[in-house]
């Protein structure tokens, strides 16, 4: 069921959140000195049994030049340079296997499948971390410096960067996407890269976090809610960490246009907060609505709409 | 949590679904009418932005010849005839959308997907049923003549007639895939349709019914349990129906040999009832188990075992 | 719980629902085509050991002339001609058993239960459409003139017009009276029928669809949702479709006088829903509410309602 | 879905629990003093519309001659003294409305629906207790003598003797039905009261009570995990109380003929219990079970049952 | 989630609940009536093994002089006057086992810990009534003279009584204090017994009773809304009874200072009502609120400020 | 309800994990580097306001010598040497609060609570990880070396040792005791820290984990399922790591006598993994069960069985 107001309301949410005063501050040493670190792109083509997409296990220094995997898939036809996309996946799934994913290589885009941190069981380590299925949303959430989310935005920078470096890519034409924690981090990535063409984002995550975290019940914005029941000392320090994270800032940073999809029963990220996001957009922004669908939002037909947005924006491949 | 006996109990499961006098001829009516219903193969390009894969909106004479939807995908390139795979889709799904499910074609294989009258969004109707979400499990399920079922498995066989008779695809090598309902129709189809080289059926649907419908709560499953709980009469009726479309029935006819996977947490469809399908199973089988999984059992890691069986089976694309 | 806005608010609430342009002409049309397939009203005594009560197993045409069942009770003892009730049941439910719902029989009543179709047991079939459990509110939902509840709806009328057709039955005292679908049955055939003397309905289904399709996910309202949630693009042509039977259209066509109930935990049909058809009734109207109960509203205490009603309004039998 | 083993097995179901040494006489000390106690029999005639039924608000001395509330409902053309049921109703459900219940008096039978003390809106005060919507089952279960149950089983006794006494009754042909607790009562007046012929038991609860609290999650038998999970060391005294009303015992001593229903999806009072009570039923027995049905086991279909039953045990109205 | 309005909002609720008329003199007679009755305080030194506490297992006379046990528990250090604590606890808990709740006694307080009539383990007879683990709340709900809460009111204050009277108590310093259940009850004793020193209620219970039964479906606020959906007719008199046991009516006539705690996400005691109680308080008020906690508000947080609180209006023990 | 087979069948259950070959190495040379490691136990008395019980915030070396939480409580009276139990919590609770958990040493123990790395609001920091709410389960668990209870038990193992270093502690009397977690803890240290006199484990934790993971659908245990239904490949490595933690390879190198607790409705350890522990113990062992208890078990009976224990195995204080 509808689980926020009417679309009418939605369009005027404005969030809670303000912006760290070092908050630039903040995300350019990060992006600064993750790019400082420096480290070395490593390609190896997988062989998954694909005839028309090259797939490559690729690793490329993260945060702190720590290594991520990825996955690049590549048109096996290809001549001049090809728009790319990097593309964030979803809370806990990491890249998925080599043969997911292929509709942005069968377009003819080159694509970047970034490996979250930690999730899934794609072989990135979050450093001291173990794999685990949940838990990410509060890891090292005492400190800005510490917490999860800053490691994995610069890591989302990082591999805009790695994906412009890749022979046969046109590093002028490259584009973010993702669903849920993806969208997160296309915004993360689309605001702090630098000259990214296109911000694609369904029913992202981690928007509007002073009021995501208390109205909803459902994982993972619930792991907040558990930790600060558990642990309530920490709310303000915790809420301080969010402001650096929280889509909403990031959003009024950002100078690139971004097309958003809501679904209006998405009790995951409700859609309040996702409009949050969008209604703080500074650059040109775009928004759907699903009356009839939750966290799935517009589904395969989000998944069209984004093929012809980057076919426009960066070109056809 | 493990919602079945363990794996050692499961190979010795055996329906207690039996073989109705005149399956067979029943059967055959129904494929051969099909057949001789006759009808055209209508083949519209999509554009929906691919490069490398070719997708065509399909319409093809299925059950007593009413026209059926299917998205045909084939690799852009291509010289030699291709192996081919007609694939089916879970309970409710249809055919999904034009750039959904580009593995196979991606790999080398041509690929129908079969839209399931009725479900879905994909335009098949059930001519005389309107659109729906649920209950086909139960619809005209009072004959085995009038049975959904009965419909949807001769759809099934004439997406293999169909398939085969596309320019470009060895009609030789033709194998058939899906999970939940999608490997009901698979089994269906590798067993009535004839000459089918492989059977990759990933937690089958419509598999030991007598059980199946009292040892779940869970739909689809349920609306069985619906129906004869208010209608308490029919249920010699409706048992006798069943026996027509079990996939353990079907099984003792197979020839070709069958892929099964399982997921012992699967309270969908229950692990059981996957190994009664397999422990009937007349043609090589093989079976593989989950442990820790569901209904989505080995998810990508079944369909990269599905793609080394069928370059093993049908030869590399 | 409270599942919606206080009485007050409640008493305010004006559906979104307008009213299609052809509506009358739709209607009129669909009635007068039902009427026009003529067809006989048969009547089967049952012996079910009653000795009070006769009861017969009627059946009557219906839409395009269809066959539809329904019990016919008469208090065995009568003499001048009786008033009569056509009642109609709950989602799912058909005509239930020979033996139920002996209440207005031996209150002096001729009573005639409509078996909805293809619901339940009572053997009225939907043409085309097997038995089902659920399911019916997407049935034919693609078209005003395809859509299930159009033929229910007419079924509903003739009802009336078979009642009055029996012998010993007064045709100038006839109410309709239902809960939950039988209340919108009620509301269908109280305005369509002609003549009607009063609509009794106990928290009326089908009452201001655009809303009640989003604010709860019970069933059956969720059916709807689910279909949209999958089949996206076909929003607005469901919407269309049940502008023409959603009681807050018919009620704007109302003469007769109507006793509506609500309970305020309904979370099946929603109080708001209910007032709204109430609020926008254009004959004389009545409503009472239940702040403790949910669907089931007033139960017996609405019964006892319904029968002061029916004795005052039709006369005592 | 089957919530315990199949019929086979059930069939052989033995009760852990054991008929305590004083059992006899203590059901012949609670009955004897209940019937010592005298009081008055009243009758009320009540206007509630019905033209074919009499009904009565009868009180009668129940447990220690308290007043105990019933609704008696006579075909109003009788001639001959008429067979006769008690019936009994389930748990927090009172005697109903004076309108409910209609069938057996329109078949031909006075009948008496006894007002379960404290539950309900009936009128009926346990003394001392006010009106309460639950825990019935725990109420003085700390010793057989104040135990709630031991009090109902007395007036159901007791309501067989009132209906026995009351004008245009044979006392000589008197039968015992109900559902759930009602079928417990049933039980209980068939083997207490003396010369009872037929015993109707649909689902009857406070059967097999040491398995019965231990293998449902759900009311009204978890009110007995609740209270010993929390007073720990009332085990023994709860469990030597309970061998008092427990079915399974009561059934040694029967010698009327019985008729069982059992739904085999029944969370509520699952099928094992209600097959302890027959296969311990001294007298003749019968039980039918309901394959896809829960706690409604055979609904309607059971009131058609024991309609007939009635008519050849009892004769013919 | 969050239950209810922002805090803003909340500081401004008024409860609908309106003093009775006779309120004052009811309650006056209630307590002098039980202060009327007499009785004796008996005191049993329990050996449960503590060494720097002395554990008496108390009975008091209560409501109508009947016997109330509690724990009596003292520094065995002691040699001024103590200062004192009455404690009352949860829905169903009674006093708990001797060795419970060890805070107060260890910070050299005397503690009596009064055992709920009826509730738990503790051997407290509702007399008349049975052990229970739920109903309490409509117990003799049907007048307020019979209604369960009265008698539990009565005891309270008798405990307040009870503890002046022991020997080593300084009868001028006493606070009472509790969560949930106990935190009504510490608001009866607080306002009713005369003299308290502070009143500190965590989570309230019985406050603002007309919306706490409406707004949440949990237990045991949801035993009113059960009893009235079943028993329709009570409303208006359950309303009546209620108004003298709502803490709202009791803060009208505070004059001791108050602490309350409240879980913003508490759909046992909602926020709301907490806050409607507190906003009624005619004394010196207190609140604070848990953002991320439900029913456990601030958990042990509130009893390190509990303590900070009896010492500082209590004196150092 | 109850989870697992009757108590008779419990009593011989026995685990499928089996003892690693290298397991006492393992934890011989993990608790020997800890032991190695040095580090100084740090007392830092708190104010909390008690006057019977010192309360000191401790800091010792655990693993690796890592700075590990404690609350050390001791009774203000103490003359000789005090008995003293290492006390451990449940999963994600941490130390708790200062004024916590005060029965020990008012019973006159000395009593150590430590504060689980990572878990609750203690503050001690599992390095390299943040606060979290839950996860624990799956922290490392790629490798016995770097798996989070490897960790967390050798600094249950420290504990004992810190605790034994107290001025005023018996170190030759002292016992080891929790629930839940804390239950898997005092069998960590009772086994491997040497010389521990007692072991109390309620409803322990970490036992027969090849079975626990699958026979339950609650968390934490869920953890590991949720685990392995997305990383697939993870099982051996993940069973492999699991048989380094189990309890029931512990319990074989068991010399201590120990006394265990199952609540047989416990779904959270269900009981039959509790007896598997048990039924291992190579010690003296005691279990005792509660038939209507979950999790709970027996609450503060079992703390008082356990205070009789503590008196009887290690002298009265």
């Amino acid at each position: 069921m509808w689980v926020d107001a009417p679309v009418e309301v939605l369009r005027e949410v404005r969030s809670g959140s303000t912006v760290p005063d070092d908050f630039d501050a903040f995300w350019a040493d990060t992006i600064a000195s993750a790019r400082d670190a420096g480290g070395e792109v490593r390609l190896s083509p997988v062989d998954c049994g694909l005839r028309s997409i090259d797939v490559f296990d690729l690793e490329y220094p993260g945060f702190a030049g720590q290594p991520v995997r990825a996955w690049l898939r590549m048109p096996r036809e290809r001549s001049a340079a090809l728009p790319a996309v990097v593309q964030f996946t979803g809370y806990g799934a990491g890249r998925g296997a080599a043969i997911d994913d292929l509709l942005l290589p069968s377009a003819g885009f080159a694509q970047l499948v970034m490996d979250t941190r930690g999730q899934g069981d794609g072989g990135t380590i979050d450093p001291g971390f173990g794999t685990a299925p949940s838990g990410f949303l509060t890891r090292g959430i005492t400190h800005p410096e510490t917490y999860y989310y800053r490691r994995v935005y610069a890591d989302a920078v990082r591999a805009v960067d790695a994906l412009r470096g890749i022979d046969g890519v046109d590093p002028e034409r490259v584009a973010v996407a993702g669903n849920s924690q993806g969208g997160a981090l296309a915004i993360a990535a689309g605001v702090l890269a630098g000259g990214v063409r296109a911000v694609l984002a369904q029913a992202p995550f981690l928007s509007d976090l002073p009021r995501a975290v208390g109205i909803t019940d459902r994982h993972p914005y619930r792991e907040i809610a558990d930790l600060l029941g558990r642990a309530r000392h920490l709310e303000p320090t915790v809420q301080a960490t969010l402001a650096y994270v929280d889509t909403v800032n990031l959003a009024t940073r950002a100078t690139a246009p971004a097309w958003f999809s809501a679904g209006l029963m998405d009790d995951i990220t409700p859609p309040s907060t996702v409009f949050a996001a969008h209604n703080a957009w500074a650059g040109e922004r775009h928004i759907v609505t699903w009356p009839f669908n939750g966290h799935d939002a517009g589904g395969s037909a989000d998944l069209a709409g984004a093929l012809r947005v980057l076919r426009r924006v960066l070109g056809r491949p």
